[in-house]
């Protein structure tokens, strides 16, 4: 069977996105939990992953001695091997829209990913606020979101970015969550999808996991001492 | 037809990852250049991409009303409407690794792209000993980037990163570009692989093409004041 490795799901926003996928399309892919105690090369993190993980980074999907690595790669591999999911959608133009959207995440939107760190079971609303006064790049990241993801619904009708659900939607579940964490404002032409998004099997079982997990790290928390 | 909207061949390396695609395996694309005269927003170059590309920016490749944006969704595309080219190896784990590798480069080596900026005409090796000295992350992304080539080769066994060239060798044609330009030290063991990346008829027409640009700009020049 095939296993994906994963960081803690409280933080992990890169382990996220394949691991809503394998919820939610229920694939035979066994998740493996690899607890972040720090990154540094001595770190029990990075022996574990020593000889797995090309990168030393998660998320990584293992098959036998293959190793796929990057969230990309592990999306479009896991849609060529389970065709019978529709991964991506159907519809070739609607595909590429999806992929063009996912590839934006991928690279994108920095402002909102280095001050807002995912933090799933956190309530940091009034460090949101103060975080969009300090910081207008945050704005202008989600300003790009909001059209991006208003674009694909109006034409598309929902419940979904491109209809059904799909890999576009589990890429931005990570984003939805920072949204939530630190109540960040969004139109509420986006906001059903939103909900949509965060009620959805695949994250509903991603977070029931992360809230149990329990654990604080210092060093994905630059706003709290304690949980 | 297919349109590849491209900014500047001698600098715009997103633009050439899908542009030596398009030249390698002859597609059906025709390639339309947008000059860069500023990316302020009341630019000729943004002017010209409103209404056309979703982030103001290229590539962008559009088909009809379809806009695809993004060199990773574009190869996709193009990968999913030419099957008869293989823009991504046959073989199913290569395709994977390959798909790793181009996801890796897409969102990495920041060090390198932000310090050397692509620029296919000009001679910098002088600059290139400055900056590896003044910045230890060049190093690291070259350490990283010659140890992800020699794996593939090593499994592969060349010429190309996967065998027959594909997506990949078209992905990282812009940083072997930057290594001739800033004259970076690479293992002999990869140096085969990049004169065949150089050599290859895609790169170089594309390359003819960017040296008969004749085109300096200030703000994509920090090292230099004239060709």
């Amino acid at each position: 069977m095939m296993e994906l490795w994963i960081g803690n799901r409280n933080y992990s926003s890169w382990s996220m996105r394949p691991g809503v996928l394998v919820n939610h399309f229920q694939l035979p892919v066994a998740q493996r939990l690899v607890r972040f105690d720090s990154f540094e090369a001595n770190s029990a993190f990075k022996q574990t992953l020593r000889g797995v993980s090309p990168t030393g980074k998660v998320p990584v999907l293992l098959d036998g001695a293959l190793a796929v690595w990057d969230t990309l790669a592990i999306a479009e591999t896991l849609a060529e091997r389970f065709p019978e999911h529709n991964i991506w959608p159907r519809d070739a133009a609607r595909r590429a829209r999806a992929r063009s959207l996912c590839a934006e995440m991928h690279s994108g939107f920095t402002q909102l990913r280095s001050h807002c760190a995912m933090n799933i079971e956190a309530s940091l609303a009034d460090v949101g606020a103060r975080l969009l006064r300090e910081h207008a790049g945050i704005q202008a990241d989600l300003n790009r979101l909001q059209a991006m993801w208003a674009d694909a619904l109006r034409d598309s009708g929902g419940p979904f970015l491109f209809g059904d659900f799909s890999n576009a939607d589990a890429y931005f579940a990570p984003v939805v969550s920072r949204i939530r964490t630190y109540g960040l404002p969004v139109d509420a032409s986006v906001r059903p999808w939103m909900d949509a998004v965060w009620a959805s099997p695949g994250v509903q079982a991603w977070v029931t996991e992360a809230l149990a997990e329990a654990d604080f790290l210092d060093f994905e928390e630059p706003y709290r001492t304690q949980r």
